[in-house]
């Protein structure tokens, strides 16, 4: 039964999850990595299904936005050297706040820890309250019991007051914006321990979550593993828009691996310390941000989350896209745009849409230099996530890079017209000024260069008046007798043709392995047993992201089979159709089974008659077709240009159950 | 003009070097990364282009390995814990030796050092002895004018004896097997100081080439960045085994990132401290290494550089791969099987077969445990070099990760006729030896039942003869007294049908950076100058492997034209064919000239009239066509289903110059 959009309770999805993962471990889609070592937190190998995925998925996200959106795809190292990380923010802010266990020296993450406290607490609240309105008397009795401890009921008893949980619920809701002393505060208050000892807990202080390393042999090159693959587009931002002809907007790419050193991971592979990040860099003028194709998407129906409906605690609502541009509830065209096709994408790979929304950043949580920031979040049995960061990050990134590396970062717009601009000059008259200062002239005459128009002008009309004026160099201290003989400053109006701008970027941010779980999620669902057989799980991937397109079976264990399947398999490959060749001789109904279990939509029996018989996943409907036909049948049912109802239509449907096949 | 086959002298070979160089950069092939910081020696970002060809060389590696060789694919962290290299030894071993200046801290290392030295020195030997032989008596007084510095001169002819050079020349060819302290002792007798400053050098010292890392905020988590992917694949071979049916031979491949903090890297993207690599690891039992398709490869000839020919200084030389594992050359079919299909990969790729040879590893150069080992050597400005290793490791990985795991990694062998084997049973009798030893039973039975076939027959022999027998538990030093009653020992024969025993493993392991950068190389050519127009270079790839595979442009600068081609792209990119749209307004000719600089092959011109101009690159042939069929033709060109023969045997050519085409 599909999980769908009916909710499930707390237990209901506790069970899922783990079942979903029971499937995902045992048919390899993930392997816990270095398992016969025992595993290290928050690494998981895919093994060949869920490698296979994330392929497909990589292809359709290069095909949907790489080439439809005729963006540049770059590759970058990994290992990047201090210098840009610093210049990124990086060094200094892509912190968590962590406390120790005072003994252990087991680390925790501060927020989590009263996260889970709190949610923990106010849950035993309820449940007390649920069962003394039950039966009024006899609850707390019923805890203590239960608990089998007499003390601690009678504590959360006495905390039971509405104040209590009032405050209880606003820390739950303020916890990202509390600072690290005020964590700790409350870490102390409520009386919190280690978790794994009940030892002490040290004061919250910033973990930086970047794996570190040196840079060669000589131990003064400081690197990280990169947290994020922007950063490699906005250092080679000059030659890229060079490439473009000197135009924006343009847009770059990157597909690659990202890191970051969780504290305490947990949420299995929705947090992972290594991971695939896809990321987009539009680059754009700052004064228009339309987007020429944002009428081919502005009708879309999408699940949006505003700030407003957020802190007047209302749920998401579905909007079209162009009314929320429109409205001013999304910053602009090119955002709306990238949100819009961000929707597209993950609902042709398989995401359910009614579990797809976009949530706005509140105010207090956005960078203070982002001008709006959407994040995709799926439903998951691990709460709603974010998947996708769509952001406005205005010119920031652009303008650090400038600033640490002294290389200017910006793009040249041409006026369509002159525009009539006032000009100042500043002319030192650096031979009078050497017979005068000698040595001194060069630093003077640069300090005059560098004056703001009103210190020029004010410098201009000074010398006008007195004979002589003193100036002081501000970064020397020094200070120097001047005549109106030893600098020429003038201002007038000249044409100017252009300018130059850092360009604004839109960022959407796409992290790869929590929307292929995701997926995994939606696409589950389990079948009722057939009679004498256990019941089986199913993943319903669309075709374009199934991990192979088509199982090939012998219908029984028969050389004469065997060959016949084994040159079909060839067919197909040679077609480019992937495709697994099952020649274990289980039985029909147990192979089934098994490509069903990890997704594959078709499976081609072929038996000792002419033809073959083609079977799809999710119907189980099966239909009879020459083996000449089938390679191209199956390839274009692979690649979406052809759906099963197009198959059913044209063929007919074989009625064989698939236990009879196995008789 | 195609630098093919043709001797270059080190003159023309540099710079052809630099001029390729130029290109990729230009061009953004290739960006040094982190460039506008000055960039990083060993890093290299791939731009626009080269990301797209490193992508279709990677999908085609997919295809041909991957799909066609029906491999399991997948992938696994960078990072990696201790305990895993420490396994595979590259904790200890993956070291180069390093030579520090004393006083300024820099590193280099110390092969290099020596070999530059040594190179260079017998060049000038022979340019002195070239000299002298063409005005005899003169030669010395050149040299001394030339370097401006007689006595440096002088030095270098008081060194010019047979005895001197031979030695010299002997040191060069041995530079790979000298120890730390024998290449610490050449430097000192060659008097090698620091190439930077002239310093005094340290002792060489091994320095070990991971980049380090912790995982984890506790710091004792020690991590790597893996120095290859292939131990992912060996710490999942039971999950792997058991998914392809408990059978073998199977394969697994891994594609992603490798890392080697090279000391000092210099020939630029040959050697870089970060790299895609690809590797397979074919499992296989150890006594049968037939491959059932190698019949299918046998024919091929193939330039081999056998062990034999190295030895005694001879060139390699081509040999059909058949003969090669018949002769025992190559050591079994599976390790053919596999050179040969590298063969077809690199040269599909373009790769030019008569730069392409199989280098065997000399027995001292080969890692010990190593059956037999094949080095793909391509040749480039660099010289002949590595970039693919085709190795028999034998059992050594699995075993090595069994022993430091606890976790057995072997296959299971039915035999097809049960066989007869002795069975050794050793039974401790813990309740006597319970009552005599107490607390020591355990260790005492543990020790006993680990006894080996002759240790425990000897001790059953002395139990018979005599009443107490001191037996040693040789983990703990302690002694304790047997008696017969304590442990049954007995030996019987017993029907075995079968066997557990650690596969062999080949192993196919692609440096793809090193790959592509020859393969540059070997598709650049330089075009004779259009009058008026300055030289051009193309790049000759083969379709299947261009960055994208066509450019569309409108004749000119036309609002009607621009959306025409507009449309023309978009037809394309529906029928995922890569493409680039050029409405710069440049001439046709300069436009012609950027796509065949980055080695587009096709390029579509749109102009007023019905239908479509497709140019081919390298012949710069014309064909006119409709605009219905253009995509199609396009698609079956750029796939590779149809080649341009195909094309100019169906349409007829049309005969425009390509400065005609401007005016």
């Amino acid at each position: 039964m599909a999980t769908g959009e009916v909710a499930m309770s707390r237990e209901e999805t506790e069970a899922f999850k783990v079942l979903v993962k029971n499937t995902l471990e045992r048919r390899l889609f993930y392997i816990p990595s270095y398992k016969i070592y025992g595993g290290v937190a928050g690494f998981y190998d895919y093994g060949p299904w869920g490698c296979q995925v994330e392929t497909n998925v990589l292809n359709l996200w290069r095909q949907h936005f790489v080439m439809e959106e005729d963006m540049w795809e770059i590759r970058c190292p990994c290992v990047t050297p201090e210098v840009v990380l610093k210049a990124s923010g990086h060094v200094d802010k892509f912190t968590d706040l962590m406390v120790k266990d005072e003994k252990l020296g087991s680390c925790f993450r501060a927020d989590h820890l009263l996260k889970d406290f709190l949610t923990k607490a106010l849950e035993e609240f309820e449940e007390i309250k649920r069962e003394r309105e039950a039966a009024p008397g006899v609850a707390a009795q019923v805890v203590v019991e239960k608990k089998d401890k007499k003390k601690v009921a009678e504590k959360k008893r006495e905390l039971l007051t509405p104040e209590k949980k009032r405050e209880m619920q606003a820390d739950l809701a303020g916890l990202d914006e509390f600072s690290g002393p005020e964590l700790g505060a409350k870490i102390k208050a409520y009386g919190i321990k280690s978790p794994e000892s009940g030892n002490d807990l040290s004061d919250p202080y910033p973990f930086n979550l970047m794996f570190s390393t040196q840079i060669g042999p000589t131990g003064t090159l400081q690197g990280y593993m990169r947290p994020e693959t922007a950063q490699g587009i906005f250092v080679n931002f000059r030659d890229l828009y060079y490439e473009s002809g000197n135009r924006l907007p343009f847009a770059a790419a990157q597909i690659g691996s990202a890191y970051r050193n969780e504290i305490a991971p947990r949420q299995g592979p929705m947090r992972v310390r290594e991971f695939t990040m896809a990321e987009i860099e539009h680059f754009v003028n700052p004064d228009d941000k339309s987007h020429p194709k944002f009428k081919n998407v502005a009708d879309l129906e999408i699940y949006l989350f505003p700030r407003a409906e957020q802190t007047a605690l209302e749920s998401h609502v579905k909007m079209r896209i162009g009314d929320a541009v429109e409205k001013g509830i999304v910053d602009n065209e090119t955002l709306g745009y990238f949100i819009a096709r961000t929707y597209l994408f993950l609902t042709k790979l398989g995401i359910n849409k009614n579990r797809l929304r976009f949530r706005q950043h509140l105010a207090n949580e956005m960078a203070h230099y982002a001008q709006d920031c959407w994040d995709a979040e799926i439903e998951c049995s691990y709460g709603w996530f974010e998947c996708v960061g769509c952001a406005d990050r205005s010119a920031y990134d652009l303008k650090a890079h400038t600033a640490k590396s002294g290389h200017e970062l910006t793009a040249y717009e041409k006026f369509d017209e002159p525009k009539d601009e006032m000009k100042l000059t500043i002319v030192p008259n650096k031979k009078v000024l050497g017979k005068e200062f000698r040595k001194d002239q060069k630093i003077l005459s640069e300090s005059l260069e560098a004056m703001t128009r009103e210190e020029a002008l004010a410098l201009k009309a000074e010398l006008e008046e007195k004979e002589k004026v003193t100036y002081k160099v501000c970064t020397t201290g020094q200070e120097f007798q001047l005549t109106k003989d030893m600098v020429a400053i003038s201002e007038k109006l000249e044409k100017s043709h252009g300018r130059n701008f850092t360009p604004s970027v839109i960022e959407p941010s796409f992290g790869i392995g929590r929307i292929m779980y995701c997926l995994y999620e939606h696409c589950f669902y389990t079948r009722p047993a057939v009679p004498g057989e256990p019941t089986t799980t199913v993943f319903r991937f669309p075709p374009i992201v199934a991990p192979v397109k088509c199982t090939v079976f012998p219908l029984m264990q028969r050389e004469v089979l065997n060959a016949k399947a084994k040159k079909m398999s060839n067919g197909l490959t040679r077609a480019g159709v992937s495709n697994k060749l099952d020649i274990t001789g289980r039985s029909i109904g147990k192979r089934y089974a098994r490509t069903d279990e990890v997704g594959i939509p078709f499976a081609i029996t072929v038996d000792f008659d002419e033809g073959v018989t083609v079977r799809e996943r999710d119907s189980k409907q099966q239909v009879r077709i020459s083996d000449v036909d089938v390679v191209d049948l199956v390839r274009d049912l692979a690649n979406g240009s052809m759906v099963w109802e197009d198959v059913t239509a044209k063929y007919k449907l074989v009625t064989v159950t698939e236990s009879e096949a196995d008789s």
